[in-house]
């Protein structure tokens, strides 16, 4: 059974509205852009990210025969419908950011423009892939600017929540600058660099720590970093330096320690110690444990002698804001702006662009939204043309190039909003007079 | 490419320690343990959840062909590893508990006893596979107790992080409590219940609210639940009764109205009044936005006439505690108990039980974690033996079967432990003093 592709990853209330579109005829074009309402407390920008994953669903979107079937076997659809169903595919075009580019709130990074159906079926799984990857890469970059220069591997396939956010959850901290993952298909999949040392229970299963080292380096020559807290974490470091002579005359070179519990900065400082005493300056120590942004700053800001981290749980789950309040929303129908008025819900009706102007270092100054009709020389319009009649154009970045450019956007962070916490002075985001009146017009007219 | 079967969705170190233990002859039978640590702070107990799913992992692990070309093309690992990895099956013994048992900290809810490198290698999976579900399931089963009698349905899917956390979250909802999904994939997967309304954007693509409803109604006739909150919510229920009543003469029967943003106590009386005073005393009303146990609590607390609820972002990605302080730890190798003795992360040594004793009216009154071979009198084993020689022993209970216990379990909670709020006094789950001796025991040994 498909689990990523199917667009019965979905809600009931997408095919029930289907239904009733093709029913009253309901085949005009729609406007839906995707964005976020806020910002989570502590986060000062958000990094876009899970267009890639975006334009395959929309490439590939079809039902598959026995879907179709199941489907019929509900009792809930007409023939008809499901006639239709059979025959949809994805035949819009898609403006978006490119990935990686950093946005705020009520900034539209998708817009999806396509006959009703198309564009409302795909709602639920395209805020499903562009929420969950943003969530990561604005988290990931947040632990990037906390630790410019270390390594930062991501840790967190096993307490992700569930197969692809482990995938995806490595796509995003990639992108956003961790170095590479411990999750094995994201390497496979993406072509993600590898990392990975050894666990607790591969040192319990020898009955000796150092045999289990030895073992272990012989077998794995180039992957010699050794989980030294299993027991007594100084002791072990003590015992290591005729374990890495004896190694060395064999022509292996081992690369360092992990320290996983206790005082991290304290470990890591009379290990060093040790290390450095014993003729090991070469050896690199690597922590990982309940890492996220803050245990990075406070590590390194204490001096801390860690040279890499391994942030799992908390990078993969987002864990101090696990979901963002984003939304995929109709602006405009049949050539009518629309505008929903929900208490606290409101959306600012019709397509949009987002507009960025920068300062002459090139960092970034202020953003408007605007209506897509208006011009506003010198801003540069971040929402671009990627999808044209259901088909991706060309050049479209990889992986590498879009982690290249997110690095870039990071750099153009103005100094304010890379604190961890929250800046005295939000980043100015205006909305343009223009829409604003046109959603007053809006207001004044009967529904 | 396999997403959620490949062995390939596990950390990188997995790999490299099976390839060490075939190296190294470490062959002889481990146990595995799966444990949560700590409570998350508001949380009183534990549902354990996603059993079935790590059954299916284990049935049929196996690599495939391409996976094995892949892993050699990284040339890290040996042909004679790989030609191993070829053959490699899961072969052993898995006891655990039933799925939804609540549980407490330290408590074992699955044991893996198989050869050392199966036993590992499916570390990473089995952790993401019970750690997201025993998640979701505690935290629906909150909401279940904050919200007796009412319709529950899971909204989640498109802020759970990625497809098979909507997919599986569905299945914990449900074994939990909650009456059924809004997803359509986890309708055909699991046999849930599926439920939905209808979104804004189709009520905006209407220049008229009422002609939305009546579209939508037409041609949905078993699915009228109106979303009345787009631009006015008691405006929208004061124009409802005429249209109710020019349905009920084409024999279609609206169930009600759906709220989803604003004071959803205060529209909800105020919409029953309007609806009440109208001869429309038998649709329902159905509250949606930013729902968790404690919004549902407050709501019923303060009397608002709210018939059921759709929970969505919160319960997915459980957001007041998005992962749980969980490890999967070898307790035995070749006979021997072993123990990690890492600061805060110390483990129990040995294979282990745990014995569960209940007040008269069949209450939860206390647990003892004990080594596997002691006995205790008139408290129940709660780990069964469910998986034999790599395959399932019968008979498995079905989802249905899964969900009535869960409901008996909940039923069994001392009212203590029901609160939203962490309890004065935790539930009473002892050590056993003879796995603390053998814990004491092992420390006393070098390493």
């Amino acid at each position: 059974m498909r689990l990523t592709t199917t667009p019965l990853l979905s809600d009931l209330y997408q095919l029930a509205m289907l239904q009733a579109y093709y029913d009253w005829s309901m085949e005009q074009t729609a406007v839906f852009e995707f964005f976020v309402r806020d910002l989570p407390p502590q986060r000062n920008f958000l990094v876009a990210a899970g267009l890639e994953q975006v334009v395959e669903f929309l490439e590939g979107l079809h039902f598959e025969a026995d879907e179709l079937e199941w489907l019929a076997s509900l009792k809930r659809f007409s023939g008809t419908f499901l006639d239709r169903l059979e025959k949809l595919r994805f035949t819009g075009d898609v403006h978006a950011m490119v990935e990686g580019t950093v946005f705020f709130p009520n900034e539209p990074i998708v817009r999806v423009t396509a006959p009703m159906p198309e564009a409302q079926l795909v709602e639920s799984r395209i805020i499903n892939l562009l929420h969950f990857q943003t969530l990561v890469a604005s988290k990931a970059a947040r632990c990037r600017l906390a630790a410019p220069g270390k390594l930062l591997v991501d840790f967190g396939m096993r307490r992700a929540h569930g197969a692809e956010a482990a995938l995806l959850a490595a796509r995003a901290a990639y992108l956003a600058g961790v170095d590479g993952t411990a999750t094995v298909l994201a390497g496979r999949h993406f072509g993600i660099p590898l990392y990975g040392t050894m666990a607790h229970s591969f040192v319990e299963a020898h009955d000796d720590e150092l045999t289990a080292f030895e073992h272990f380096v012989r077998t794995n020559p180039s992957a010699g970093t050794f989980l030294i807290d299993t027991y007594d974490t100084e002791a072990a470091a003590r015992r290591l330096p005729p374990l890495v002579q004896r190694l060395r005359t064999a022509g292996i070179e081992p690369r360092g320690v992990r320290l996983d519990s206790g005082d991290l900065g304290a470990h890591a400082r009379a290990v060093r110690r040790i290390l450095d005493d014993n003729g090991l300056q070469g050896m690199q120590i690597f922590s990982s444990g309940n890492m996220d942004e803050f245990a990075l700053r406070d590590l390194l800001e204490a001096g801390a002698p860690v040279d890499g981290f391994g942030v799992g749980t908390r990078l993969d789950t987002s864990n101090e804001a696990p979901y963002l309040d984003c939304a995929y929303k109709l602006q405009e129908y049949a050539g009518k702006p629309r505008r929903k008025c929900s208490e606290g819900k409101a959306t600012l009706p019709g397509r949009k662009q987002v507009y960025r102007w920068y300062g002459p270092d090139g960092e970034l100054r202020r953003d408007l939204v605007a209506a897509d009709r208006e011009t506003h020389r010198g801003g540069e319009p971040l929402l671009k043309l990627c999808m044209q009649g259901g088909r991706r154009t060309t050049p479209w970045p990889d992986l590498e190039q879009a982690r290249a450019y997110t690095a870039g956007q990071l750099e153009r962070l103005p100094t304010h909003l890379r604190s961890l916490e929250p800046a005295a002075e939000p980043y100015r985001a205006d909305i343009s007079p223009a829409l604003l009146e046109l959603a007053a017009e809006l207001d004044r007219s009967p529904h």
